[in-house]
Protein backbone atom coordinates (compact mmCIF):
# COMPACT_ATOMS: atom_id res chain seq x y z
CA UNK A 1 0.00 0.00 0.00
CA UNK A 2 1.07 3.42 -1.24
CA UNK A 3 -0.11 6.08 1.54
CA UNK A 4 0.47 10.08 0.29
CA UNK A 5 -0.27 12.35 2.65
CA UNK A 6 -1.45 15.70 1.60
CA UNK A 7 -1.80 18.88 3.74
CA UNK A 8 -1.75 22.50 3.11
CA UNK A 9 -3.49 25.54 4.84
CA UNK A 10 -6.99 26.70 4.49
CA UNK A 11 -7.88 28.21 0.84
CA UNK A 12 -4.54 26.12 -0.38
CA UNK A 13 -6.52 24.58 -2.82
CA UNK A 14 -5.29 21.10 -1.06
CA UNK A 15 -8.64 19.69 -1.77
CA UNK A 16 -8.99 20.76 -5.40
CA UNK A 17 -5.43 18.97 -5.46
CA UNK A 18 -6.75 15.44 -4.32
CA UNK A 19 -9.69 15.86 -6.35
CA UNK A 20 -7.93 16.29 -9.51
CA UNK A 21 -5.34 13.95 -8.53
CA UNK A 22 -7.97 11.02 -7.71
CA UNK A 23 -10.53 12.41 -10.80
CA UNK A 24 -9.94 9.36 -13.32
CA UNK A 25 -8.83 6.46 -11.15
CA UNK A 26 -11.40 4.26 -9.52
CA UNK A 27 -12.19 4.19 -6.01
CA UNK A 28 -11.51 0.58 -5.38
CA UNK A 29 -7.69 1.49 -6.14
CA UNK A 30 -7.35 4.93 -4.29
CA UNK A 31 -9.13 5.54 -1.61
CA UNK A 32 -9.20 9.03 0.18
CA UNK A 33 -9.38 9.64 3.99
CA UNK A 34 -9.89 12.98 5.57
CA UNK A 35 -9.23 14.74 8.85
CA UNK A 36 -12.49 16.11 8.59
CA UNK A 37 -13.74 12.47 10.14
CA UNK A 38 -11.27 12.68 13.07
CA UNK A 39 -12.12 15.27 15.19
CA UNK A 40 -12.35 13.92 18.86
CA UNK A 41 -15.82 12.57 20.00
CA UNK A 42 -16.90 15.27 22.26
CA UNK A 43 -19.51 13.08 24.08
CA UNK A 44 -17.98 13.88 27.47
CA UNK A 45 -19.29 17.74 26.99
CA UNK A 46 -22.02 20.21 26.71
CA UNK A 47 -23.05 21.69 23.87
CA UNK A 48 -21.73 25.16 25.57
CA UNK A 49 -18.46 23.31 26.32
CA UNK A 50 -17.93 22.00 22.73
CA UNK A 51 -18.39 25.42 21.32
CA UNK A 52 -15.63 26.48 23.29
CA UNK A 53 -13.22 23.87 21.35
CA UNK A 54 -10.60 25.07 19.17
CA UNK A 55 -10.98 23.42 16.35
CA UNK A 56 -7.99 24.66 14.11
CA UNK A 57 -5.75 23.14 16.85
CA UNK A 58 -3.98 19.79 16.55
CA UNK A 59 -5.21 18.92 20.21
CA UNK A 60 -8.67 18.60 18.28
CA UNK A 61 -7.92 15.83 16.19
CA UNK A 62 -8.25 12.00 17.45
CA UNK A 63 -4.55 11.30 15.61
CA UNK A 64 -4.47 7.86 17.95
CA UNK A 65 -7.76 7.11 16.16
CA UNK A 66 -6.60 7.87 12.48
CA UNK A 67 -2.94 5.92 12.78
CA UNK A 68 -4.73 2.77 14.35
CA UNK A 69 -6.51 3.05 11.20
CA UNK A 70 -3.79 3.28 8.72
CA UNK A 71 -2.00 0.74 10.38
CA UNK A 72 -5.02 -1.42 9.89
CA UNK A 73 -5.73 -0.38 6.71
CA UNK A 74 -1.81 -1.38 5.81
CA UNK A 75 -2.31 -4.47 7.27
CA UNK A 76 -4.91 -5.48 4.59
CA UNK A 77 -8.40 -4.79 6.91
CA UNK A 78 -11.11 -2.85 7.04
CA UNK A 79 -12.15 -0.13 9.36
CA UNK A 80 -14.81 1.53 10.61
CA UNK A 81 -14.56 5.44 9.99
CA UNK A 82 -16.92 7.51 12.37
CA UNK A 83 -19.31 10.06 10.63
CA UNK A 84 -18.75 13.51 12.44
CA UNK A 85 -21.30 16.26 12.63
CA UNK A 86 -20.33 19.91 12.37
CA UNK A 87 -23.47 21.21 13.79
CA UNK A 88 -23.28 18.78 16.81
CA UNK A 89 -19.33 19.23 17.16
CA UNK A 90 -19.40 15.61 18.19
CA UNK A 91 -19.52 12.26 16.23
CA UNK A 92 -22.85 11.23 15.22
CA UNK A 93 -22.05 7.07 16.19
CA UNK A 94 -22.38 6.08 12.57
CA UNK A 95 -19.93 4.51 10.14
CA UNK A 96 -18.62 3.80 7.08
CA UNK A 97 -16.81 1.13 6.09
CA UNK A 98 -13.42 1.41 4.63
CA UNK A 99 -11.78 -1.35 2.75
CA UNK A 100 -8.25 -1.51 2.30
CA UNK A 101 -6.79 0.04 -1.89
CA UNK A 102 -3.49 -0.09 -2.92
CA UNK A 103 -2.99 3.52 -3.16
CA UNK A 104 -4.35 5.84 -0.19
CA UNK A 105 -4.26 9.54 -0.20
CA UNK A 106 -4.45 10.94 3.63
CA UNK A 107 -5.51 14.70 3.61
CA UNK A 108 -5.91 17.50 5.61
CA UNK A 109 -4.84 20.83 7.48
CA UNK A 110 -3.28 19.22 10.39
CA UNK A 111 -1.82 15.57 8.84
CA UNK A 112 1.45 16.66 8.91
CA UNK A 113 1.83 17.45 12.98
CA UNK A 114 2.08 14.08 14.10
CA UNK A 115 5.26 12.57 14.50
CA UNK A 116 3.84 8.85 14.14
CA UNK A 117 1.17 9.72 11.44
CA UNK A 118 4.08 11.26 9.32
CA UNK A 119 6.16 8.51 9.65
CA UNK A 120 3.31 6.38 7.94
CA UNK A 121 3.22 8.37 4.85
CA UNK A 122 5.13 6.86 1.59
CA UNK A 123 5.34 10.57 0.26
CA UNK A 124 4.46 14.01 2.06
CA UNK A 125 3.07 16.64 -0.54
CA UNK A 126 2.74 20.05 1.04
CA UNK A 127 0.11 22.24 -1.11
CA UNK A 128 1.21 25.80 -0.69
CA UNK A 129 -0.63 29.45 -1.94
CA UNK A 130 0.32 32.73 -0.40
CA UNK A 131 -1.87 34.03 2.99
CA UNK A 132 -3.57 36.75 0.47
CA UNK A 133 -4.52 34.51 -1.70
CA UNK A 134 -5.61 31.96 0.77
CA UNK A 135 -7.54 34.63 2.59
CA UNK A 136 -9.17 35.42 -0.71
CA UNK A 137 -10.66 32.01 -1.43
CA UNK A 138 -11.21 31.35 2.23
CA UNK A 139 -13.28 34.56 2.17
CA UNK A 140 -15.05 34.04 -1.28
CA UNK A 141 -15.88 30.36 0.15
CA UNK A 142 -17.01 31.33 3.59
CA UNK A 143 -19.37 34.38 2.25
CA UNK A 144 -20.78 33.32 -1.12
CA UNK A 145 -21.46 29.19 -0.75
CA UNK A 146 -22.08 29.58 3.27
CA UNK A 147 -23.73 32.80 3.24
CA UNK A 148 -21.09 34.23 6.38
CA UNK A 149 -20.50 38.24 7.34
CA UNK A 150 -17.37 39.29 5.46
CA UNK A 151 -16.34 41.31 8.97
CA UNK A 152 -17.45 38.18 10.70
CA UNK A 153 -15.10 36.27 8.53
CA UNK A 154 -11.99 38.57 8.16
CA UNK A 155 -12.12 38.55 12.23
CA UNK A 156 -12.06 34.87 12.46
CA UNK A 157 -8.92 34.08 10.06
CA UNK A 158 -7.33 37.23 12.54
CA UNK A 159 -7.58 35.51 15.63
CA UNK A 160 -8.11 31.86 15.10
CA UNK A 161 -7.43 30.96 11.43
CA UNK A 162 -4.16 32.72 10.56
CA UNK A 163 -2.50 32.18 14.28
CA UNK A 164 -2.98 28.18 14.59
CA UNK A 165 -1.56 27.99 10.35
CA UNK A 166 1.08 30.10 11.30
CA UNK A 167 1.81 28.35 14.66
CA UNK A 168 1.29 24.42 13.44
CA UNK A 169 0.52 24.25 9.65
CA UNK A 170 3.25 26.28 8.11
CA UNK A 171 6.25 24.52 10.03
CA UNK A 172 4.80 21.58 8.76
CA UNK A 173 6.38 22.41 5.41
CA UNK A 174 9.93 21.32 6.64
CA UNK A 175 9.02 17.42 7.37
CA UNK A 176 7.55 17.06 3.79
CA UNK A 177 9.22 15.87 0.28
CA UNK A 178 7.67 17.66 -1.99
CA UNK A 179 5.42 21.45 -2.51
CA UNK A 180 3.08 21.74 -4.80
CA UNK A 181 2.89 25.86 -5.73
CA UNK A 182 -0.59 26.55 -5.92
CA UNK A 183 -1.16 29.65 -6.69
CA UNK A 184 -2.15 28.81 -9.80
CA UNK A 185 -3.70 25.98 -11.06
CA UNK A 186 -0.75 23.43 -11.17
CA UNK A 187 -1.57 20.67 -13.55
CA UNK A 188 2.33 19.54 -13.85
CA UNK A 189 2.17 18.45 -10.44
CA UNK A 190 -0.74 17.16 -10.66
CA UNK A 191 0.36 15.37 -13.58
CA UNK A 192 3.49 14.17 -11.53
CA UNK A 193 1.47 12.42 -8.68
CA UNK A 194 -0.75 10.58 -11.07
CA UNK A 195 2.03 8.79 -12.72
CA UNK A 196 3.37 7.98 -9.29
CA UNK A 197 0.23 6.85 -8.21
CA UNK A 198 -0.60 4.58 -11.87
CA UNK A 199 3.00 3.20 -11.65
CA UNK A 200 1.95 1.77 -8.15
CA UNK A 201 -1.09 0.60 -9.22
CA UNK A 202 0.58 -1.15 -12.38
CA UNK A 203 3.46 -2.43 -10.14
CA UNK A 204 1.65 -4.09 -7.91
CA UNK B 1 11.72 15.48 -25.58
CA UNK B 2 11.48 15.82 -22.09
CA UNK B 3 13.12 18.92 -20.51
CA UNK B 4 12.80 19.43 -16.78
CA UNK B 5 14.21 22.86 -15.65
CA UNK B 6 15.68 22.70 -12.26
CA UNK B 7 16.68 25.69 -10.46
CA UNK B 8 17.89 26.82 -6.44
CA UNK B 9 20.19 29.63 -4.92
CA UNK B 10 23.86 28.65 -4.04
CA UNK B 11 24.09 26.01 -1.63
CA UNK B 12 20.44 24.71 -2.13
CA UNK B 13 21.76 20.98 -3.19
CA UNK B 14 20.73 21.52 -6.42
CA UNK B 15 23.75 19.77 -8.17
CA UNK B 16 23.99 16.83 -5.88
CA UNK B 17 19.60 16.39 -6.37
CA UNK B 18 20.74 16.36 -10.53
CA UNK B 19 23.92 13.75 -10.00
CA UNK B 20 21.14 11.39 -7.93
CA UNK B 21 18.55 12.12 -10.53
CA UNK B 22 20.74 11.40 -13.56
CA UNK B 23 23.02 8.89 -10.87
CA UNK B 24 21.70 5.04 -12.81
CA UNK B 25 20.34 6.73 -16.02
CA UNK B 26 22.57 6.59 -19.24
CA UNK B 27 23.81 9.39 -20.48
CA UNK B 28 22.78 8.61 -24.15
CA UNK B 29 18.93 8.78 -22.45
CA UNK B 30 19.51 12.07 -20.43
CA UNK B 31 21.69 14.56 -20.97
CA UNK B 32 22.35 17.21 -18.81
CA UNK B 33 23.50 20.84 -19.59
CA UNK B 34 23.82 23.76 -17.22
CA UNK B 35 23.77 27.38 -16.68
CA UNK B 36 27.55 27.64 -16.39
CA UNK B 37 28.34 26.92 -19.97
CA UNK B 38 26.07 30.24 -21.31
CA UNK B 39 27.93 32.95 -19.46
CA UNK B 40 28.27 35.78 -22.26
CA UNK B 41 31.16 35.73 -24.22
CA UNK B 42 33.08 38.76 -23.25
CA UNK B 43 36.09 38.92 -25.92
CA UNK B 44 35.03 42.64 -26.16
CA UNK B 45 36.54 43.38 -22.81
CA UNK B 46 39.47 43.54 -21.59
CA UNK B 47 40.59 41.50 -17.82
CA UNK B 48 39.87 44.74 -15.68
CA UNK B 49 36.46 45.30 -17.02
CA UNK B 50 35.83 41.55 -17.24
CA UNK B 51 36.24 41.46 -13.24
CA UNK B 52 33.77 44.30 -12.94
CA UNK B 53 31.26 42.51 -14.50
CA UNK B 54 28.39 40.97 -11.78
CA UNK B 55 28.30 37.92 -13.10
CA UNK B 56 25.64 36.53 -10.38
CA UNK B 57 23.15 39.12 -12.36
CA UNK B 58 21.03 37.48 -14.97
CA UNK B 59 22.39 40.00 -17.25
CA UNK B 60 25.44 37.82 -17.52
CA UNK B 61 24.26 34.85 -18.98
CA UNK B 62 23.81 34.57 -22.40
CA UNK B 63 20.24 32.88 -22.62
CA UNK B 64 19.55 33.50 -26.18
CA UNK B 65 21.90 31.13 -26.80
CA UNK B 66 20.76 28.44 -24.16
CA UNK B 67 17.30 28.82 -25.96
CA UNK B 68 18.46 28.74 -29.28
CA UNK B 69 20.34 25.32 -28.47
CA UNK B 70 17.02 24.20 -26.24
CA UNK B 71 14.82 24.57 -29.49
CA UNK B 72 17.70 22.99 -31.98
CA UNK B 73 17.76 19.32 -29.22
CA UNK B 74 14.03 19.68 -29.55
CA UNK B 75 13.97 19.71 -32.97
CA UNK B 76 16.81 16.65 -32.71
CA UNK B 77 19.89 18.77 -34.04
CA UNK B 78 23.31 18.61 -31.81
CA UNK B 79 24.67 21.61 -30.45
CA UNK B 80 27.82 22.81 -29.34
CA UNK B 81 28.03 24.08 -26.33
CA UNK B 82 30.22 26.96 -25.87
CA UNK B 83 33.58 26.15 -23.05
CA UNK B 84 33.84 28.56 -20.37
CA UNK B 85 37.21 29.82 -18.67
CA UNK B 86 36.25 30.98 -15.19
CA UNK B 87 40.10 32.18 -14.63
CA UNK B 88 39.68 34.34 -17.77
CA UNK B 89 35.88 35.29 -17.29
CA UNK B 90 35.39 34.45 -21.48
CA UNK B 91 34.85 31.42 -23.62
CA UNK B 92 37.76 29.99 -24.18
CA UNK B 93 36.89 29.20 -28.43
CA UNK B 94 36.29 25.34 -27.43
CA UNK B 95 33.15 23.26 -27.78
CA UNK B 96 31.56 20.07 -26.55
CA UNK B 97 29.39 18.38 -29.08
CA UNK B 98 26.12 17.80 -27.57
CA UNK B 99 23.62 15.05 -28.89
CA UNK B 100 20.09 15.23 -28.59
CA UNK B 101 18.52 12.69 -25.71
CA UNK B 102 14.78 11.42 -24.65
CA UNK B 103 15.31 13.79 -21.65
CA UNK B 104 17.36 16.60 -20.97
CA UNK B 105 18.03 18.36 -17.43
CA UNK B 106 18.87 22.39 -17.50
CA UNK B 107 20.31 23.34 -14.16
CA UNK B 108 21.38 26.64 -12.84
CA UNK B 109 20.74 29.02 -10.57
CA UNK B 110 19.18 31.54 -12.77
CA UNK B 111 17.48 29.25 -15.18
CA UNK B 112 14.00 30.25 -14.17
CA UNK B 113 14.20 34.41 -14.74
CA UNK B 114 13.88 34.14 -18.15
CA UNK B 115 10.38 33.67 -20.02
CA UNK B 116 11.34 32.40 -22.97
CA UNK B 117 13.58 29.31 -21.36
CA UNK B 118 10.51 29.03 -18.71
CA UNK B 119 8.03 28.10 -21.75
CA UNK B 120 10.66 25.49 -22.72
CA UNK B 121 10.84 23.25 -19.72
CA UNK B 122 7.75 20.80 -19.45
CA UNK B 123 8.37 20.36 -15.86
CA UNK B 124 9.78 23.49 -13.54
CA UNK B 125 11.71 22.34 -10.28
CA UNK B 126 12.63 24.41 -7.78
CA UNK B 127 15.19 22.75 -5.16
CA UNK B 128 14.56 25.42 -1.58
CA UNK B 129 16.87 24.85 1.22
CA UNK B 130 16.60 28.21 4.27
CA UNK B 131 19.08 30.87 3.76
CA UNK B 132 21.32 29.87 6.53
CA UNK B 133 21.43 26.16 5.49
CA UNK B 134 22.80 27.49 2.13
CA UNK B 135 25.39 29.90 3.71
CA UNK B 136 26.71 27.27 6.01
CA UNK B 137 27.23 25.33 2.72
CA UNK B 138 28.08 27.79 0.74
CA UNK B 139 30.69 28.67 3.29
CA UNK B 140 32.09 24.80 3.99
CA UNK B 141 32.71 24.92 0.25
CA UNK B 142 34.40 27.96 -0.26
CA UNK B 143 36.44 27.36 2.36
CA UNK B 144 37.92 23.81 2.39
CA UNK B 145 37.37 22.92 -1.41
CA UNK B 146 38.50 26.34 -2.73
CA UNK B 147 40.84 27.45 0.04
CA UNK B 148 38.88 30.79 0.78
CA UNK B 149 39.00 33.37 3.52
CA UNK B 150 36.10 33.12 5.72
CA UNK B 151 35.57 36.44 6.42
CA UNK B 152 35.80 37.11 2.21
CA UNK B 153 33.22 34.92 1.38
CA UNK B 154 30.91 36.02 3.97
CA UNK B 155 31.07 39.56 3.04
CA UNK B 156 30.65 38.32 -0.56
CA UNK B 157 27.94 36.47 0.53
CA UNK B 158 26.70 39.67 1.96
CA UNK B 159 27.39 42.52 -0.57
CA UNK B 160 26.82 40.12 -4.27
CA UNK B 161 24.84 36.61 -3.65
CA UNK B 162 22.22 37.66 -0.88
CA UNK B 163 20.70 40.57 -2.61
CA UNK B 164 20.99 38.80 -6.48
CA UNK B 165 19.43 35.72 -4.96
CA UNK B 166 16.26 37.68 -3.39
CA UNK B 167 16.29 39.74 -6.09
CA UNK B 168 16.00 36.98 -9.35
CA UNK B 169 16.43 33.80 -7.83
CA UNK B 170 13.64 33.23 -4.87
CA UNK B 171 10.75 35.21 -6.79
CA UNK B 172 11.31 32.45 -9.73
CA UNK B 173 9.77 30.08 -6.72
CA UNK B 174 6.61 31.40 -8.19
CA UNK B 175 6.95 30.36 -11.48
CA UNK B 176 7.50 26.10 -11.14
CA UNK B 177 5.83 23.04 -10.71
CA UNK B 178 7.18 21.71 -8.05
CA UNK B 179 9.49 22.90 -5.07
CA UNK B 180 11.73 19.89 -3.45
CA UNK B 181 12.53 21.15 -0.10
CA UNK B 182 16.48 20.23 0.83
CA UNK B 183 17.25 20.76 4.00
CA UNK B 184 18.05 17.61 4.58
CA UNK B 185 18.86 14.84 2.25
CA UNK B 186 15.16 14.43 0.60
CA UNK B 187 14.91 10.98 -0.86
CA UNK B 188 11.52 10.61 -1.82
CA UNK B 189 11.80 13.18 -4.04
CA UNK B 190 14.49 12.07 -6.19
CA UNK B 191 12.58 9.08 -6.43
CA UNK B 192 9.38 11.05 -7.98
CA UNK B 193 11.51 12.43 -10.33
CA UNK B 194 13.51 9.35 -11.02
CA UNK B 195 9.89 7.43 -12.02
CA UNK B 196 8.51 10.37 -14.07
CA UNK B 197 11.95 10.19 -16.18
CA UNK B 198 12.04 6.61 -16.03
CA UNK B 199 8.23 6.88 -17.16
CA UNK B 200 9.40 8.86 -20.47
CA UNK B 201 12.39 6.13 -20.97
CA UNK B 202 9.52 3.83 -21.28
CA UNK B 203 7.31 5.38 -23.62
CA UNK B 204 9.34 7.03 -26.08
Amino acid sequence: MLIIGIAGGTGSGKTTVVNQITDELSTLDVGVISQDSYYNDLSHLNMEERRKVNFDHPSSIDFKLLEEHLNMLKEGKSIEQPHYSFVEHNRTGAYTKIVPTKVLIVEGILIMTDPKLRSLYDIKIFVHADSDERLIRRLKRDTRERGRDAEEVLSWYQKNLKPMHDEFIEPTKEFVDIIIPNNRYNTVAIDIVKTIINNKLLNV
